[in-house]
């Protein structure tokens, strides 16, 4: 089996590239994972996309990355959660997101390409910001490492659906609907399937009211 | 070397045990790590710590559960994106994070625990929402499969800290600070080392304004 395929909750899985991109473009850091001496190892790391590369830096002296430049194969996550999709059930209760798995061998971006990369990079992190700052100097260049991973072998997984509870669940007079991640009002949606009159619960009611109940941006 | 002992930025490495479970519990997924015959393969995962151990859900149908329940080593990171810290050149700027990874061989929660764990994991999720719903059927405790590490190998990393730049960068008029990823008032902080009336710049305005700029709660 092809390992951009899924296994499982293929229903799920997209070949879309746009979608594909406009989630890298959304996502300031991703999860690399590559195998060492002592197993597999997964960090966080920025990226950023141009066109079907996906460019990652770090210092010379980072473990991973010196690794990574020998062309060893690492693959690395793209994640972003939406909300929680509260169903009637524990078990079809779960999360909505969207995840992209990347699979490749980064190659080192040679030196003449290397400033070009810094700055795509320093744009991703704070857009404008290239125009108001000097240039990095050659040591600052010389000190960074960026790896570009030919952005070829990927899935991507969309779960942004609805609980998907069994008739028997249905019929009862539970709660069940979708807490987007997301600021301000409109954050607690009703399931299509929910009966009229069902008031929102206290759990859902707190997990909408928490200030950022989601993700990595704080808690 | 130990492969929880960071390679570089050791200053900014925790042994602090609290400061791990405190991140730890304010993630709801983690990515993990494991290797595959084609490669390190990463994914996301919903997560609990319950004392020492992080737990991890999913179907028993699910290819790196299966995996990982033969007792093949995984790492699996928690990451928490606070800010963007904006130096006055592209390479002093970063990002404010807090991130842990934990290694260790998943053991599967055995079919005595698998209930109380769901129930720790749900409530992780959803906070209160047991109370409001049926138990799980037997034949749902059956289709998931619960694996459990135990937190002893682990490492933090911290970087919580301002920009970092040299005297000569200091000495221009180029503003420098910390926009928080949190949204209201205040996200904008100014470096303590900025010289007063240098007014804030528009790429800093700009980010600070997008409704979420940052990390992997939406875009």
């Amino acid at each position: 089996m092809e390992r951009t395929e899924l296994t499982r909750e293929r229903h799920r899985a997209s070949r879309d590239t746009s979608s594909l991109y406009r989630l890298l473009d959304s996502q300031i850091i991703g999860h690399v994972a590559i195998q060492t001496d002592h197993g597999p190892l997964v960090l966080p790391t920025a990226i950023a996309r141009v066109e079907d590369q996906l460019l990652m830096h770090g210092s010379v002296a980072s473990g991973w990355m010196r690794r990574a430049k020998r062309g060893e194969q690492v693959s690395v996550a793209v994640t972003q959660v939406d909300g929680v999709i509260v169903a009637r059930s524990s078990f079809e209760s779960s999360i909505r997101y969207q995840s992209a798995v990347i699979f490749g061998r980064p190659e080192p971006v040679d030196d003449e390409r290397k400033l070009w990369a810094l700055t795509v990079l320093t744009e991703k992190l704070i857009p404008g910001r290239t125009a108001e700052i000097r240039e990095p100097s050659a040591r600052e260049i010389a000190q960074t490492m960026v790896l570009s991973i030919p952005i070829h072998e990927w899935s991507l997984k969309i779960s942004n659906g609805w609980p998907d509870d069994g008739p028997e669940d249905v019929a009862t007079s539970v709660w069940a609907g979708v807490v987007l991640d997301q600021p301000g009002t409109g954050r607690i949606l009703e399931a299509p399937d929910l009966a009229a009159g069902v008031p929102v619960p206290s759990s859902v009611r707190a997990l909408a009211h928490r200030s950022m109940p989601l993700g990595d941006a704080g808690s």
